[in-house]
């Protein structure tokens, strides 16, 4: 793979200084036409020549207009980093419509080095590299535009430039490069290892030589203002594939056996036994580092808010935060739809409650149409490697479906209407979405079939009797958490 | 001062299970309407009973709408945020418009506990008071409605619980409780100090007693409810105050001397020796952990972003990050106007280089009328204070207003029309911004004289010929860096 990069290709001086004047301006002019675009570009940089890719990433920097250039050196992760899961500052990184960033370091690297040190296994690498090549096709699906670019230096020439190094008397190497240097062939097997399996179809590795760096600079740097221009246009975001027609799910939420009710007494006298044991189990959590996800989706008016105030009721304030998931604000609109929840995600032994999640893409904005039938299609594979990566890392991911049938969603409106909590007044909206009801049945019968994993099932909640609805939920929250701290 | 909150103040159990549900009714009917107003709200929960705080803060959260209540905790700072100066994590975490913040710990009980271990003397602690107090005023000044409320045990009561605490085998008090226990007199007579110092007039104090959780609880709910209640009532946002005339500033900008020129020979050299220079000192600021802010004003087309370019050149990616500042975002308009700067603020060992920045304010905000003739005379201050605060903890501020003469900006906006760069073409607001001069005149020099402080002072750049100011400013930049790093 790397025999195209060992060949010395170099270009000469004069070459290069008659290019380089309009290859600076092309790629300013591309920049500023990129401000008005409606999709962000990611550049990786990086490669087995870490001066290289350093001099690389200063070269571009200094020839696009660098305060555009949203430069990220992901080095060893801070101790904030560390006590999130492992894709959470990448996400949070990323560029919005109409910005660039430039990646170096980021995800690839540091696994390279850590399956050198035998800090992981080829198991927990091919884990690693599956979810890369997934994360890079969410954001290319997401229509981002991703360059990734891979820089080499054949071992013929690293020697001597060590060699010459420490002639100069400055011949220390830090330790990936001593890695690099010492076991060169251990290393490029696995460097093409990682390259292919994330060479994903549309962001695709480039592997540029670095025996001259002029070649280097100037190759990257055309391929970055060839890629923007083509992307830049008119038309030339790619249509849509149409998706594949998926069959009806089977109706899961007919099997929701809704006259599952309990008695007044019991129900206040197992609330309060559960919420107790909660608060122990949210305090061991803590003290152990295991961080969870709730997340409730359900119908209009099924009681999410009644049973999340009965949650948090248990807990330590400092140990949980409720989002609230409604319309997406300007600059979350320009990102892509995941990130919003990534940047969410809670550190080590804290709990996020989302009312409403990431699972709108299914429902509202499917059932709406605000999201394109192909979109809808490829994120139930997205949310589930989500889920994924954070049930791996040590993330309890809590699902559930508050679920009423369609009477007892009018007897509650109804209701609605004489309470005297404002926000619960029923707008033109929630009768509309009632109309919707057989559009949404589809969707989240659709939604269950494809989104409850083993790593993290729905629980499947009947609501009608708000008491059995708020006893089930906490006695499912409690079981989950105890398990996850040891203590099931 | 603590005296009121002494007297054993009491509510029945028959008066509080009668008044709690109008009161929850009231208070989430307030959230709801807080949501669509253009205020945000802060209340600030602290005391010298802990025990008391942490129930006070649970018992809010139910009673309220806990989903709309964003509860921080802020206990012994992460490492992250140790990596920054003391108030950007309150910065970060403010409230936006429509939203609803509770912060416990916070500021306050923080320096009582670093005053009471001795960790800063007297002097330190009536600096951190200043700054308490002139944050809470600026967020006052900006619209916010501040909450806050002291809860206080007295001793007697105090040593009853312990008492009791210790009887069924559970008295380990933690070191704050300890001390607030054992040097209770040192404790109270600070706490008074620290309140009476951060009494400001639109955030005042509130002393709740805590001998009884009903009054206590209940005391607090009601306060909240009258405070949301009469800033939501229509025309309730104070009108600004006229602001005193200020007299015209001296005329700073006349006593550059635009006739400063550098032959290109010695421009090219000391350039090349500058910028290793500042190559040398960035990777020292970066050992010792030095962290710096880098503020470029100047009037259109005087060379900013050239001489950005230059800087940054000079500069390993992963020491430093440029933020061009623009129109605020919808997220950001929604917040006080220095939050989107304290955000960016560098962590320990970086530099950041704002391209326009938070003095917005008081020029193109204040000539095109976008703020408030009251709101630019408070800025001055608010940006004095915040730049002296990023200084005092160890943030080097160095800010450069580039100057060109109008017939300078003529012939380089003509120059402009012919450059291939698109974003150099002119459009009408340039010139626009043009006519405006002698009110951008105005502005610029209120400005200079009003925010060159001794800590944090103007250099003011002749730029007229372009590569002047670019030996000009690297010069300075090392010169202010080299100090930093005990290099001079």
């Amino acid at each position: 793979m790397f025999q195209a990069a060992e060949l010395g290709s170099r270009i000469e001086k004069a070459e290069y200084e008659g290019e380089v004047p309009t290859l600076r301006v092309d790629l300013v002019n591309l920049q500023y036409d990129l401000q008005q675009a409606s999709f962000p570009v990611l550049i990786v940089l990086v490669g087995d020549d870490q001066q290289g890719v350093s001099q690389a990433v200063a070269r571009l920097c200094e020839w696009m207009d660098a305060r555009y250039v949203a430069t990220r050196v992901f080095g060893m992760p801070t101790d904030e980093e560390l006590r999130h899961p492992r894709f959470w500052r990448y996400w949070k990184a990323l560029p919005g419509n109409g910005e660039l960033a430039l990646y170096t370091g980021a995800w690839v690297l540091g696994t390279i080095a850590e399956r050198l040190t035998g800090a992981i296994d080829d198991a927990e690498l091919d884990r690693r590299l599956n979810h890369m090549q997934r994360f890079e096709q969410a954001l290319v699906d997401g229509g981002a535009l991703v360059l990734k670019f891979w820089v080499h230096l054949p071992q013929s020439q690293r020697k001597k430039r060590v060699k010459r190094a420490r002639k100069n008397g400055n011949g220390r190497l830090d330790d990936l490069d001593q890695a690099i240097f010492e076991r060169n062939d251990e290393v490029m097997t696995l460097a093409e290892h990682v390259i292919r399996k994330t060479d994903v179809g549309h962001a695709p590795w480039q592997i540029i030589e670095s025996s001259d760096a002029r070649h280097r600079d100037l190759t990257i740097a055309r391929s970055v203002r060839a890629a923007l221009a083509a992307r830049l246009e008119p038309g030339a975001t790619p249509p849509e594939p149409s998706p594949v027609p998926h069959a009806e799910a089977p109706k899961v939420l007919d099997s929701i056996d809704l006259t599952a009710s309990v008695p007044r007494d019991e129900a206040r006298r197992r609330r309060a036994e559960l919420q107790e044991r909660l608060s122990e189990l949210a305090a061991r959590a803590r003290e152990k580092d295991v961080s969870s996800v709730l997340v409730f989706e359900g119908v209009d008016a099924a009681g999410k808010g009644g049973v999340i105030r009965r949650i948090a009721h248990a807990l330590d304030v400092q140990d949980y935060r409720i989002v609230p998931i409604s319309a997406p604000t300007e600059e979350e609109r320009n990102h892509h739809y995941l990130w919003r929840f990534w940047r969410r995600i809670p550190r080590s032994g804290r709990m996020v409650i989302f009312d409403r999640s990431w699972y709108g893409r299914v429902l509202v904005e499917r059932v709406e149409g605000l999201a394109s039938e192909a979109a809808v299609q490829r994120a139930y594979a997205e949310i589930n490697d989500m889920e994924e990566q954070l049930v791996e890392e040590g993330v309890r991911v809590i699902k559930f479906w508050m679920h009423i049938d369609a009477e007892e969603q009018a007897r509650r409106f109804a209701a609605r209407e004489e309470t005297p909590y404002k926000k619960y007044k029923i707008t033109a909206e929630d009768y509309r979405n009632r109309e919707r009801w057989p559009d949404y049945e589809l969707a989240v019968n659709e939604m269950l079939t494809r989104t409850s994993t083993q790593l993290a099932p729905w629980h499947l909640i009947p609501a009608n009797d708000k008491r059995f609805a708020r006893v089930e939920v906490l006695q499912r929250v409690c079981s989950a958490l105890g398990e996850a701290v040891g203590d099931a």
